[in-house]
């Protein structure tokens, strides 16, 4: 890890196992932290008081005297991220936000986008209460100081993965030997989030990535919801971390601090490799339910609070704040990074001087803007009627923008043959031990962790994406969940979007896909139709910088529309466009389509209109764009009074009813796909021009009786 | 593993090493296997022939030489389980399947359940083609001898593992000194299975289980799609699996077939323990592109073709069947397996005159039959105010049917208490080691793997259930699409179905789950009321033998309705029907709801009658149900004419157009939830009979005009 050396207090001399305070002055704020929190969850009679009663003085230890951190500015670049992967116990953070003084940002600026809450006293008071910055898990975005969303397990550590190698991107990228980044990154974890998948696949990654500024601190307490970790979780984890290429750590007892700090030190210390801490803890410790799953995940309740309170030689009134716990942090943590935080602005001062472009840019991607004129160079493409891949078509614009904007990062999970997201600009790289500042990531087949891993790079201001077949899409999804809670601008590219797939059968088709992502809050959903609006489905998806977006491209070649004659691909920023009007201006029949079914919709205009039936296509590419426009543009684009309507897409019909209404026909897949060339496919599914002609046949009938 | 001293052919002296025929008969087999795959694969132009050349002689070798297979009777329940993980080497697996001569099921009875297909030369040659038996992946149901779908990857893995515990369960409730089960499971796996995290919980899972039986065939080529896996996968696997208590056998070369045999003996000698048997190939060997990740997943070409059956040695015929590559299978897999099963029959006829009624379980099993009475015992719930959770009242119906159903078998992923999901009863036993037998299973905070190992338990005729927290199905999801790919009757028990979870926030609030579940072909997704409607629900799930359902249950209490009151329960069995008829039987209204918000809708009727507007609450537990009852019962539960309606359901909105129609009003969630008490949070978003009735009035306004 980084930044050993440059504390502004001066570290133990036996190995960092001193406090940088006093004993006294330790315990007084780890009982502190413990009374706080089950305080807290006493109040809001809900909680999870275990673990910050048994892992108090390892999260202490970490924040007082190892982090990298000044409370004074949580948003700083240079700081440690610590994440609490184990979200449930947010009452250990909260005390810990509080006891250090946090501050706020943007508490000016009503419209601050990174406006966050400091943690008040009484702001404990209302832990997991309507309105609270203490919400029962932690939330990025609402509550200062807290670096991800957390809670699901797994999700914090597989981020933590993403912030490191952002850090030692943004070291490779932009310090210059000035010590701007290489920061650490600290998540701490219990057994539960180690049994999940994700971070197996994170914790490869790391290993593989040599992570050396990254340290997974795993509270072991062998209980979990069920019982002991001994009826399902008894693999040798020290093994397994040794497997991955992890240095591991072992401390035999939360509660002896200077084997902690020890064991954080030499986490510091490593140059190499990732390091697990593993320390051994006691759930609820101090309390009636000391080792036992009854203090997992409900209030102790007033009796045992006081019996808590009573042998951790604390006073019993409610929210008691030691001052001597506030000392504690002033003189530990406040101090340090006050000094180190200092020492920065002035190396930073030196640098702008030295480098003011890549200051600037700093100062962008800290803001979270993307550059001065990032979409300058975004290619039109010409009509064809053989057309391309809307995957290709992305790979060209995705290169086009990696060259404007310079900390556009990202790559696929093993698919970026066929997903077409390499970058292949000169000097692009590969992000590695031996290239940190490389733009192209391998992810590996680890689906779920890139999508985190994507979340963990913009947290730390960097422009991420990932890739894959949309079909595995479900590998990510509580990722992907995540990315859209916390309303992160990460790009989820998935390629190969239908039964289009072919031959790969209904394994690799997805169907339901697209109906159950729209369904997510916050996820803008961009199927674009052709190569145009790929485009601009990119620029709509790079514009917007509160929530992620997804685009769905096809594995074969569409038509490149002449947009000579039909309308401007640029209608695609509005979410559905009128692509081409019915002859005379009067529609007597909508065809609503999205991606590779618009041209099969345009097929079937002509041949309707050719029966004088004046036909509108509607292009539909981001139906979340199209909700969020004004009620006259949508009613201009879906006339109320032309009832007759037909929705085509390769995929379930469910949510297309709000679009074809009473009298409307879903062209759509109401099964699994199969394993046939696509066009057979195509045929065999139903999605021909006489298909769509007759669905809009019985539209008219329907809506003219 | 099992088994090893039954063989009907004489094991080999020197530890295995030895063919079953000979070394001639051996390489023309597999060189047969290579060819043939490689012909499919070009024909269809598609697929992937660098697996299928690279591990011809494992599979050949486990196939011929170690498995316990009747390729006469492929349904022979004793048999060993063979998993192609790497489900994209499906030729390799039609070749064999070919080859052995595996027979169809099924063929004289159209209509039997278990029909599947054999794979005929003609069937090779339409490889990937519509109505192919030989899909692009293999698909359970459609070809004989394929035990699961598989193409995504790692799921086979964790498949194989709820196999192997189902075999071990069925040895110890059945078997009684017969051994009758205890059959061996073998899984053929890639670099890209062991790098997602599925196959990291179902490994885990399958050390702690001490799945001796179980043998994983790791094919090593250190390629993948987008190069060596020196790019990202460089962890050390064999001490990987070591801690997770597996054994770990390497073979330095696929091509030496006594060293791949010794390496499977040692697989089926070992008592203790899962077995990683890591065989280094190389990909597309024998070709031009071998050891390219050219040869992963496109055809060769009729040039590499050609080339590569040169340097075999083979004629460069198409679909060249060479007959020593059958004399083979005859002399070596087939003599073996008809004595092996012969002898079984046998010792099952002795084994029925001693144990009727076990046998007569047995056969119900086997047929995927539920035994008769299954349904005798369900509960009825008295009508309550106070009410109860849903998912109390699941528990209560499951243990019943634990009684009825011997071998009803699940668990929790680590929430059994909150998912209410463990089995009680005497005797019922936790699954592990020591008691093989037992009915609840502890998967562990592994909800992918749960759902892959309840599918492997269903694949060998087990009724399984799995359970967590409906938010987290999104970490089960490709798990859950392949139970509904095919058609297994899996339980998915979620519980904590909406903001009703209350404090614990948005990221343990489902919102977008309902509807995206809804959305996957197959799967029926139950959302009861009350307490009645659990027991439909589950009378509704266990009989729907063809496909998996699932169950939303709440957390919170709900009233159990008066059905003197209101209609029966019963109707829940039909999707959806009239719960309370509006009085006078003319309805000018219909409130729509499923789950807790059925009991606001019976609120919000109150008041709308009270006002004189007739007005019907129809619940609907389950829409796919619905969908499949004829028109005009539809018809009666939603007259046509009757246009005003509200839907109300605590998830997003995403598919309710279709029910409430053009003039209708949906109260839904339109953003994530938020951390506070459950009551607070429905006033917050809108949950309140105040909001259902404004929504009605704006619907009949919307209807009248």
């Amino acid at each position: 890890m980084g930044h050993d050396g440059a504390s502004g207090v001066e570290p133990g001399t036996d190995g960092g196992q001193k406090s940088s305070v006093s004993e006294d002055l330790d315990l007084r704020a780890i009982n502190t932290i413990r009374s706080l929190s089950i305080d807290m969850i006493q109040a809001a009679n809900s909680g999870h008081p275990g673990t910050p009663l048994g892992v108090a003085p390892v999260a202490y230890a970490l924040w007082n005297d190892v982090l990298r951190y000044d409370p004074a500015d949580p948003l700083w670049p240079s700081r440690d991220r610590f994440v609490l992967s184990a979200g449930h116990a947010s009452a250990l953070l909260y005390s810990l936000l509080h006891l250090s003084g946090v501050s706020a940002v943007g508490e000016q600026a009503a419209e601050d986008p990174r406006r966050k809450h400091a943690v008040t006293l009484d702001d404990l008071r209302t832990f997991r209460q309507l309105g609270s910055v203490c919400p029962g898990h932690p939330e990025y975005g609402l509550t200062s100081g807290v670096e991800t969303t957390t809670g699901p397990l797994g999700q914090g550590l597989a981020n933590s993965v993403g912030m490191a190698l952002a850090g030692r991107w943004l070291a490779a990228r932009y310090d210059r030997g000035a010590e701007l980044f290489g920061f650490d990154v600290w998540a701490l974890a219990g057994d539960g989030c180690l049994m999940e998948g994700i971070a197996a696949e994170a914790a490869s990654l790391a290993g593989h990535q040599q992570l050396s500024n990254l340290c997974w601190i795993y509270d072991r307490n062998q209980i979990t919801i069920d019982g002991s970790t001994d009826i399902t979780f008894t693999e040798n984890v020290p093994e397994r971390f040794a497997s991955y290429g992890w240095s591991v750590v072992e401390v035999a007892d939360a509660n002896d601090l200077s084997s902690v700090r020890a064991a954080l030190e030499s986490a510091r210390a490593e140059r190499s490799k990732p390091t697990l801490v593993i320390v051994q803890s006691h759930i609820g410790f101090g309390s009636p339910v000391i080792d036992s799953p009854k203090a997992h995940g409900e209030a102790l309740g007033p009796e045992n609070v006081a019996k808590t309170k009573e042998a951790l030689g604390l006073p019993l009134e409610d929210f008691f704040v030691d001052p001597r716990a506030e000392e504690a942090f002033a003189k530990g943590l406040r101090a340090r990074g006050e000094a180190e935080h200092r020492a920065w602005v002035e190396s930073f001062n030196a640098y702008r001087a030295a480098h003011p472009d890549l200051a600037h840019e700093l100062e962008s991607l800290w803001a979270g803007r993307l550059p001065d004129g990032w979409d300058a160079d975004l290619p039109a493409f010409e009509a064809s009627t053989k057309g391309e891949a809307t995957r290709a078509s992305s790979s060209t614009v995705l290169n086009a923008l990696s060259q404007r904007i310079p900390w556009l990062v990202g790559g696929s999970a093993d698919l970026a043959g066929s997903n077409k997201t390499w970058l292949n600009g000169e000097g692009m790289g590969t992000m590695s031990p031996e290239d940190p500042g490389g733009r192209n990531i391998n992810y590996g087949i680890r689906e779920h962790a890139a999508a985190a891993v994507a979340s963990g790079l913009a947290l730390c201001g960097l422009q991420s994406y990932w890739a894959t077949f949309l079909i595995f899409s479900d590998y990510a999804r509580p990722a992907m969940r995540l990315s859209a809670l916390m309303e992160l601008p990460v790009l989820h590219v998935f390629t190969h979007d239908s039964i289009g797939v072919g031959e790969d059968g209904p394994t690799h088709q997805p169907i339901e896909h697209l109906a159950s992502l729209r369904a997510m809050p916050n996820l803008w959903v961009f199927r674009p139709a052709d190569s145009n609006e790929v485009t601009e489905a990119w620029k709509s998806a790079l514009s917007h910088r509160h929530g992620p977006s997804l685009l769905a491209l096809s594995r074969q070649n569409l038509p490149v529309l002449d947009r000579e004659q039909y309308s401007s691909a640029s209608g695609a920023a509005r979410g559905a466009y009128v692509l081409a009007e019915a002859t005379g201006g009067a529609p007597s029949v909508l065809l609503l389509a999205t991606g590779s079914e618009v041209a099969l919709a345009l097929e079937a205009r002509s041949v309707l209109e050719a029966e004088g039936i004046p036909t509108r296509v509607v292009s539909m590419p981001c139906l979340e764009l199209f909700a969020e426009q004004d009620g006259d543009y949508r009613a201009s684009v879906l006339p109320p009074e032309v009832r007759a309507r037909v929705s085509i897409e390769l995929g379930a019909g469910l949510g297309w009813d709000r679009f074809v209404g009473d009298a409307g026909e879903i062209v759509a897949m109401t099964s699994f796909g199969a394993s046939a060339p696509a066009s057979d496919l195509a045929t065999h599914f139903g999605f021909t021009t006489e298909t769509v002609v007759a669905a809009a046949r019985r539209s008219r009938a329907i809506a003219n009786t």
